[in-house]
């Protein structure tokens, strides 16, 4: 199989572990004999400097013309005090919309070996396993007036939360698509005690419910989900939400499991190549150090190769070279909870591919 | 002194740990010398059965001839498919307009006696003290418009997220005098890279820490600042936050030390009467069955004392018979954590009375 990827390594330690993702990549193409092809594109704070763009043009040509996006990671204090359209968080907001990315799911799993460096106790997330799938292209994110405004001479400001009744559709659509291959449960989560808009979201997943009558629809106040994610995270399967709501959820979910630099997302589009990324940042105070842990990259990778390619059986070898490492006890200082072994982004990279 | 107290019981277990809350403020008086006199007014569930409102113009008058306001708790499943002006919810979003509560504090705060029953480990949580203090005025709550539209010939939907500037800057100064009398350090929690109101929002913080110079000013993102209180709940004193984030981060920070049937609260209003209620919800699976824990009530009655009435010595001796209590072992259901001995809702009440 022939494949074009586009490679954004972005900022910080996303050339690191980008690197990481694309060694991987390299030894699979090998061993099962396929054909990838790597296209580096700029994004980020990196490519505001050389470009004076966060996202230039020719990125996004690289992108459209690829099949899957590969990102690192964006941003740093270097740019942290530029006006809002040359910061490199506009460089993501930019890409989602030009790619048509209108879905981003983030797996939250258990490591048996990690439940050392969790904040939780190790009975509240054994076995979690749950997804969150995340609405990326509505809400207070892109709708306007986004201004300031006087308001009876006084200063004021105003942000709109905007959404099509067909974007609610497709993400509801999909978490359904994803629990019926799963633990068929659906919990969708909103505000309709408040929101009008999560009162369409609320009637949008009723309806889609009933496409899917083996799947169980459950429906869950936000503020009562940020208390349930903690308490028993254990009763989750898909989680899905619209967009801010998901930002804080999905982050929050995150550390749970004490996995951070370990858990991978995919972005999905509604035509045109997915983007997979870690979901860490770009942890600038151990940028080039060799320091980074390459886990949530190459796992990206691997659900490229299973989402974007159908490539089943190499997503596995990946997903299995990982958890191989770590039962070898392998760790990053991320995740080394006090081990004073630590091992290096390079090994790390190099003992996963041996392990392949 | 003396001093009108309205009492809004509300609906589930509402009744129960109010009169808890009562018994307590009435030994209180007793023992140093006070005249409280409650005034008793409907809300919620019980309200809408027995007048058509969830907040009767009857129980808005109460409460403004009042110097304080204890509340229990609101809503329950018999109301849940009524349309929105008739939910329980509306009740507690009308009183705050009508009594101009634009700050909601929320302790948070670890028992020793109680790590047991947190989801986090010990380390995690030890000594854990901050204080979040939430908006409650405006924002996504009470923006116009909040409606269904048609854009394009599409079914869409809007939600407006709407603040003056004064708003912001009474809140925030609140935040600040609070750090004064603390540990002198606010984290202001925004989405300064997404929303115009949270630019707004973090100028506004920056200015008004010109007049705190001993106070330190952190800002955080919302998503960052949801791992944070997993990852790290003891690096903050007091987190200040806009409505909507506020309701979410206030409810994660909640269940973090195990004791979520513990925790007051209180809402300040700009004029006239506090409101003081605890943060759990009204509990209908337990409601009138003498199993529900009285004592976020008690505390918030403690607040009462201490923010409303400035009767420090009277606010420590109740969490002081408090602490005294659960030193001894006793544990309503929520906290018992597997213990066999339950002790009721009367008991505790009771127990906690005779330790003043
Ligand atoms: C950088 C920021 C704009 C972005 C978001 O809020 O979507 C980030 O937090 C994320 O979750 O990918
Ligand atoms: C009931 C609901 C409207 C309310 C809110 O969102 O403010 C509640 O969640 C709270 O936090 O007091």
């Amino acid at each position: 199989m022939k494949r074009n990827i586009a490679v954004l390594q972005g900022d910080g330690i996303g050339k690191e572990v980008t690197r990481g993702a694309v060694e991987i990549l390299e030894a699979v193409a090998q061993r099962y004999g396929h054909d990838f092809e790597f296209q580096y594109g700029e994004i980020g704070g990196g490519a505001i400097d050389n470009t004076g763009s966060p996202l230039p043009d020719e990125t996004v040509e690289i992108c459209k013309n690829s099949d899957a996006v590969l990102l690192g990671a964006v941003g740093g204090p270097k740019w942290d005090n530029q006006p809002a359209h040359l910061r490199p968080e506009r460089g993501l907001l930019k890409i989602r919309k030009d790619l048509n990315l209108y879905a981003n799911i983030r797996p939250i799993s258990y490591y048996s070996s990690l439940s050392e460096s969790s904040p939780l106790k190790k009975e509240f997330i054994e076995d979690v396993d749950f997804v969150i799938v995340r609405e990326l292209t509505g809400g207070l994110y892109f709708g306007k007036p986004s201004e300031r405004v006087e308001r009876e001479g006084k200063e004021a400001v105003v942000d709109t939360l905007f959404y099509q009744k067909i974007e609610m559709q497709r993400i509801i659509e999909l978490a359904f698509k994803l629990a019926s291959d799963r633990k068929k449960k659906v919990t969708s989560v909103d505000k309709a005690n408040v929101l009008e808009s999560s009162r369409m979201w609320r009637e949008t997943a009723e309806e889609i419910a009933k496409d899917y009558p083996d799947v169980e629809l459950e429906h869950m106040l936000v503020d009562n989900a940020a208390m349930q994610l903690i308490k028993n995270p254990k009763q989750f399967d898909i989680v899905v939400t619209e967009n801010m709501f998901g930002d804080i959820l999905s982050d929050e979910a995150s550390v749970l499991t004490g996995s951070l630099g370990m858990l991978p997302s995919a972005s999905i589009s509604t035509q045109g190549p997915n983007l997979y990324e870690p979901i860490h940042g770009s942890a600038p105070d151990i940028a080039g150090k060799n320091l980074a842990n390459p886990i949530g990259t190459i796992l990206s990778a691997a659900s490229m190769l299973r989402l974007s390619f159908g490539l089943e059986n190499e997503a596995n070898a990946v997903e299995q070279a990982v958890e191989t490492v770590l039962d070898y006890g392998l760790r990053t200082g991320d995740i080394a909870n006090g081990q004073s072994n630590i091992t290096s982004t390079s090994e790390m990279i190099a003992e996963i591919k041996a392990n392949l």
